[in-house]
């Protein structure tokens, strides 16, 4: 069962999950969505409806995917599709997006009493010593500073919390990419940055205070302690799903 | 002038603005934004789009507002209309996801040779001690140990900037406020969390540690420290914006 770890719940006559426009009220949420067992994320919207249909089409169910509806279209914060068992969410970009996400996304599947589900994340990123268009699947989210933690801010408490994922899972995406040709995927540690521009290293932003050989020693060292690719949401994920009993993991792939 | 604090970008023969869809070969952007005064950003696409459209008919401006066309249309990360000098974009939720926008905001206004740019940040927040529906204008941003301070991590230094913001703006929207009845306005620091849930005190997140008490304890010692309101974007906005050029101010209102 996907736990929640909030004794507050219990004693809520009802919960909204606001940002998905969805709630234990207006929702027979059991029935949307008791037999879910795959939940995949990503952060662009369009990229989720264009992955529900291309699920619509290997699962074999019926229609062209066009008829695919919007389940938060309530609101413009996420979007979310289902085909089969397999729900597919937008969670926009970076750490605090992912999390408002999964906070009620997690809930949602407390609710409906959902039971053995995996998660994982997919998205751009950007590779590191990998060959361009690799899919990198993540042992580990690591921060910038390559330390396998995140730190969540409680009140104003810091609070540690692991960023391993499921080992058994990524060597089973592991093992299904071998079964596709020319798909070149690797396993590494993913490392996960609250920038883009000035977080990542790149030279192209609005400030940039580095020069190219500082940035290069950096990538170089990130490298050296099994960094393979860099994105921005992998830790949240791997500290939120592990503490929640959701059997996770991340293996978003280099700029398309 | 919009300025760029960044050495490299001189020596670029292109500048592509990814998550905007936009970039110096691709598009005339002094033409096209070159008289902009006036930049609003928000978290979500859908109310930027109405606040262009407010625009349009509060500046009088021929048309119904729904002719407005996304500038960012090639792009599903952001959403941008324009109407007379005033620019509106989205922002998504949460401090990375502005930053994204703000970098390539800045080289956009500075490609586009923008003279004399205001920016403000509009947007939902929980309010402290203040009547439901009171818009907060930020006198400064404070981080969630009531910090004026944002700490960047640039590579893998952790760098510490003001978070400051314009003064004489913060007075004059003050002013505005006088002169419209029924519009509770006050002036206040605004504290900006990276998490919705467990940051900002919330009781009903997947994952809650502390009680009601302690909740209500943390709250009490940010009004103490000044703090009306809480988000997830302020200090950001306010340590870029300051750093290049931008007056800049970040008006959020209490929940809708």
């Amino acid at each position: 069962l996907v736990h929640v770890k909030n004794p507050h719940l219990d004693l809520m006559e009802e919960d909204v999950l606001y940002h998905l426009a969805l709630g234990t009220k207006t929702h027979n949420l059991p029935a949307m969505f008791g037999d879910i067992k795959f939940v995949c994320v990503g952060g662009s919207p369009d990229r989720m409806r264009a992955f529900a249909q291309l699920m619509q089409k290997e699962l074999g169910l019926a229609g062209d995917g066009q008829e695919l509806v919007d389940i938060c279209a309530g609101t413009d914060r996420y979007a979310m599709y289902r085909t089969g068992p397999v729900l597919s969410i937008s969670h926009g970009m970076g750490i605090p997006s992912i999390s408002i996400m999964l906070h009620e996304l997690i809930k949602l599947l407390h609710h409906a009493r959902c039971r053995d589900v995996t998660i994982i994340r997919m998205g751009t990123s950007g590779g590191l010593g990998v060959e361009a268009g690799s899919v990198v699947i993540t042992d580990v989210a690591v921060d910038s500073f390559f330390r396998p933690q995140f730190e969540q801010v409680v009140l104003d408490d810091v609070v540690v919390r692991s960023t391993e994922l499921d080992k058994d899972l990524a060597e089973e995406l592991l093992a299904c990419s071998k079964q596709i040709a020319d798909f070149p995927t690797l396993m590494g540690h993913t490392m996960c940055t609250y920038d883009f521009y000035e977080g990542q290293g790149r030279l192209d932003g609005a400030l940039c205070s580095f020069s190219s050989e500082k940035k290069l020693q950096y990538l170089r060292r990130a490298y050296e302690a099994g960094v393979r690719n860099i994105e921005m949401e992998s830790t949240a994920f791997a500290a939120l799903c592990g503490l929640c009993g959701l059997r996770g993991e991340s293996p978003p792939w280099p700029p398309l």
